[in-house]
């Protein structure tokens, strides 16, 4: 089952050297969700061969104008092209009033249903669930109100030694519940035991996007275990002063923040624009954590 | 003296075949001026190596998300940059409600000092003034209040004709007031000439922005007599229908209204997504007025 990450945008702030504002697409099994939608998203989209309107969920990490200024256009370009299935939208409580202004003096209503679920940036929780899929957003460390976001998988099915099952006869129905764990006895008294028809369910794999933000204890908790980390590294830790000043990260500390949670990979992005070569800040974080990889515009990542 | 337009997108609506929203540059003796602001149009300026710091004064004709979304980030951008000179902004009244809202939510506070005119949609009015240039904004006919805008170069000197000047001794002050077209009394009593002693002035230029709007009697007055007129040409005529229900003009209307207000050239612009190949539009045109001309992205047009 798929589940990556395409980078449209990993610019902190103005865009440069072709490195656009901060933008994301997340692809769980085909459904397609927008992590931050800076301007010029609807253009990256289309760069990238991704049909907007496959969009299902849009996640706003917070109103700095890097990470959601390419909204309104895209809500206003679904609409032109005819748009009917139902929009999900999570971002901070006042996102709605500048995206409602903006509509209402452009004369717009929208032709699908825009559905806003404002995020909470002083606590963890659940923003959306299913049997497949469990999104979290948790609070980041910030100038203004923002947060992460992390997405679950939901518990993954064992999967059947075919080479067991051939010949056995097995009622399908059995077959569902051995590939969930659960042993079945038959009509004819033999038992057919999970244990030993499956292979282990591969682990659930996790992803949790965190920018931007001063490295920061309080979502620790938050992101511990998660397989891919998208952490900013707006800065090299020659520059933490700074990183300090503005509440942003250094490489250091996102590598830092990868170990202490026990991420598996970290993918690093945002970068100021000062870093026209970015293999500093990589070479920084793998002092500290070797699975440590820059995000490129363009790519996919498996999560 | 520099008189020149640069077109940093000319698409309707959405972007598409790399052709960007709606914005263009004015170079006029080099000031320079941002009429429009779609989204993308930081990128853009980037793109045709103008630094957007040396824009003194932004015109948006209306609150369509085309011609205005890359407002708030380039306000921001020029602010990340360092701007410390003062920038003047002209638009509809809610526009300075929408970046207000937009800037406090980022918690930004500009270090520059923005100053906002708002438009009036209802009437032709003069909205800037020098010995230099003259910008009126006059009402457009689109579904949303909207204005055009029109930039009036002021009176122009003659020339000198410097083999008649030499040898003639002729004190400095006189010299400017010759060209001005003022006869001078020497103390000799030598009379000069400006009739005999100077090449007449060259006319002043003209360019007006019709954007977007129905081909309407009621501007025509305001354009009257332009240089350079630029008019969105959204469809072509088969389409009329669709441009009627929309406010907006065809190509051969935008011709008829060139040749009615006797404008020296027409540039067209404001494509429709549906054309990628843009010559049947500038071959109705032409079929009207054969000093039409298909406005690109990236190129000047002199005024």
């Amino acid at each position: 089952m798929k589940f990556e990450v395409l980078i449209l945008g990993n610019s902190s702030a103005t865009p440069i050297y072709d490195r656009h504002p901060t933008a994301q697409v997340v692809n769980f099994n085909e459904q397609l969700f927008l992590i931050d939608c800076g301007e010029g998203t609807q253009m990256q989209l289309h760069r990238y061969g991704i049909k907007s309107n496959k969009i299902s969920r849009i996640f706003i990490s917070h109103l700095h104008g890097d990470h959601y200024l390419g909204l309104v256009g895209l809500l206003s370009s679904m609409n032109l092209n005819g748009r009917k299935s139902e929009l999900h939208l999570h971002g901070p409580a006042p996102l709605m009033d500048i995206v409602s202004l903006q509509l209402k003096h452009s004369d717009t209503t929208l032709r699908y249903n825009l559905q806003f679920y404002p995020t909470n940036p002083e606590i963890e929780e659940v923003i959306m669930t299913s049997p497949m899929l469990t999104v979290r957003s948790f609070p980041l460390a910030h100038r203004v109100p923002t947060t992460g976001f992390r997405f679950d998988e939901g518990k993954r099915s064992a999967s059947l030694i075919s080479e067991k099952i051939a010949g056995l006869n097995i009622p399908t129905v059995f077959l569902q519940q051995l590939k969930k764990g659960i042993d079945c006895d038959g009509l004819d008294g033999v038992k057919y035991r999970a244990s030993e028809l499956t292979r282990p369910a591969p682990a659930s794999r996790s992803y949790a996007y965190c920018s931007d933000t001063r490295a920061f204890a309080r979502y620790m908790e938050a992101i511990q275990g998660v397989d891919l980390l998208y952490h900013e590294t707006t800065f090299e830790h020659d520059l933490l002063g700074r990183a300090v000043e503005t509440l942003h990260s250094t490489s250091l500390e996102a590598a830092q923040v990868a170990v202490q949670v026990g991420a598996k990979h970290l993918l690093m992005g945002h970068y100021s624009a000062r870093y026209k070569d970015l293999e500093p800040l990589l070479n920084e974080a793998k002092t500290i954590f070797e699975e440590s990889e820059l995000s490129f515009e363009g790519n996919w990542y498996k999560v």
